[in-house]
C-alpha cells in the first residue's frame, strides 16, 4: 500500500455477531474468519487499528429513533457492561489499538475517528465488519466524503443475506471504492 | 422556564478545577459553589442533567494539536482511570444523569449531546462549568447555532481571570444568550 493506512473494524460485538444474539447479522461469523486474517496483517505491519463499536445507554436515550421502541420493550443490546457489548473472541483490541464508540450507523458521525485518523496522517482506510447496508456502507460513504481512500474487504464484512451484500458492494464499488477479497488484499500488499 | 430545559455542566473535573491541578482554571472553585446550587435545582425539578467531561487517550492521539506537545512531554491530564479525570466532589453524577465525553472544546463537536437533547425535546440549555474562553464559549455558540435557547449562569462558570470572564460574557450576551447570575436564575425560575 502506497499511502498510510489504518484498519477500521466495525461492530464486531457479541450482540451483532454470535448466533442467537439479539441483533445477530447472519454473515457476521463468516466475516470474522477473514477479519482475523486482515487484523493479523495490520498487527504484523504495525499499522493502526480502530475497533469501532456500538454502545447504547440502557434507557435508550441515545439510540436511533427507529430502534428505540424495540430496544425498550423487547430486548436491549450493546449496553456497556453487558457481555453482548463485548468485542467477539479473536478480535480483542491490543493495548496500542483504538476503541471508538459510536451511537449511529457511520463510524464518523459524531465520533473522534476523523480527528484521530488525521492526526496519524492516515490517507487510506480498510473497512470490514458488520453490517453491509448500515454501518459498513455509511462509514464508507462518509470516509470517501471526508477525503479518505477506502478499501472494502468484501468477504470480511457481513450482511443478513448474500443478496444484500452483493447489492451494497455494487453501489460501493460504483463510487470508486476498491472492493477486494481478503486473499486479494493480502496478496496485493505483499 | 417555559420550554423544556436541560443543565449542561462542562469539564468540572479534578484536573481542571482543583488548586494545583495540571490544567487548573483559577475561577473553577468559585464556580463550583454556584454550580452545586444550580444542579440542586435541576435535581429537585427532575430536569435532565448532562455532565460533559474531557477525556484524552494516554498517547495523545485525540488531543487538540496545540496541546499535544505539552501533554506528551510535560504533564498529561484527563486520562480515563486517573484521579484527575474524575468529576469534582459535590458534582458526582446520579445514576439517571448523563455523562458525555468530548475531545474538543465544544460539547457538541463530535459527541452525542445533540442527539440526546433532541430525543428529550430540550429547547433550552443552561450552561455552566469551565472555562469561559474555550469550552463554555464554543458550547454556547454551537448551541445557539443548532437552535437551542441558551442560558449562561455567569457566576457558575469560571475563567483564569475576571477580565477574561467579563470579555467573554460581553460577547456571549451580544449573540442573544441570556446571561444571569445563580441568584437571578434561581429567583426567575421560582
Amino acid at each position: 500500500m502506497k499511502t498510510k493506512t489504518a484498519l477500521v473494524i466495525i461492530d464486531m460485538q457479541k450482540d451483532f455477531v454470535l448466533p442467537g444474539a439479539p441483533m445477530c447479522v447472519a454473515g457476521g461469523m463468516d466475516a470474522l474468519v477473514n477479519i482475523k486474517r486482515v487484523l493479523q496483517y495490520f498487527r504484523e505491519e504495525s499499522l493502526p487499528v480502530f475497533h469501532v463499536i456500538r454502545e447504547y445507554r440502557a434507557d435508550g436515550s441515545d439510540i436511533e429513533i427507529t430502534r428505540l421502541q424495540g430496544f425498550l420493550t423487547k430486548e436491549s443490546y450493546c449496553v456497556p457492561g453487558t457481555e453482548g457489548c463485548e468485542i467477539v473472541q479473536g478480535l480483542e483490541p491490543l493495548e496500542n489499538e483504538y476503541k471508538i464508540v459510536k451511537n449511529r450507523f457511520s463510524a464518523f458521525m459524531n465520533t473522534e475517528l476523523d480527528f484521530m485518523l488525521r492526526r496519524l496522517g492516515i490517507q487510506t482506510i480498510v473497512v470490514c465488519g458488520v453490517q453491509y447496508p448500515n454501518c459498513i456502507r455509511t462509514t464508507i460513504f462518509d470516509g470517501v466524503a471526508l477525503g479518505y481512500q477506502v478499501i472494502l474487504i468484501t468477504d470480511a464484512a457481513g450482511a443478513q443475506t448474500e443478496e444484500i451484500a452483493r447489492a451494497n458492494i455494487y453501489d460501493i464499488a460504483n463510487i470508486g471504492v476498491e472492493c477486494v477479497s481478503t486473499d486479494e488484499f493480502l496478496h496485493n500488499t505483499n
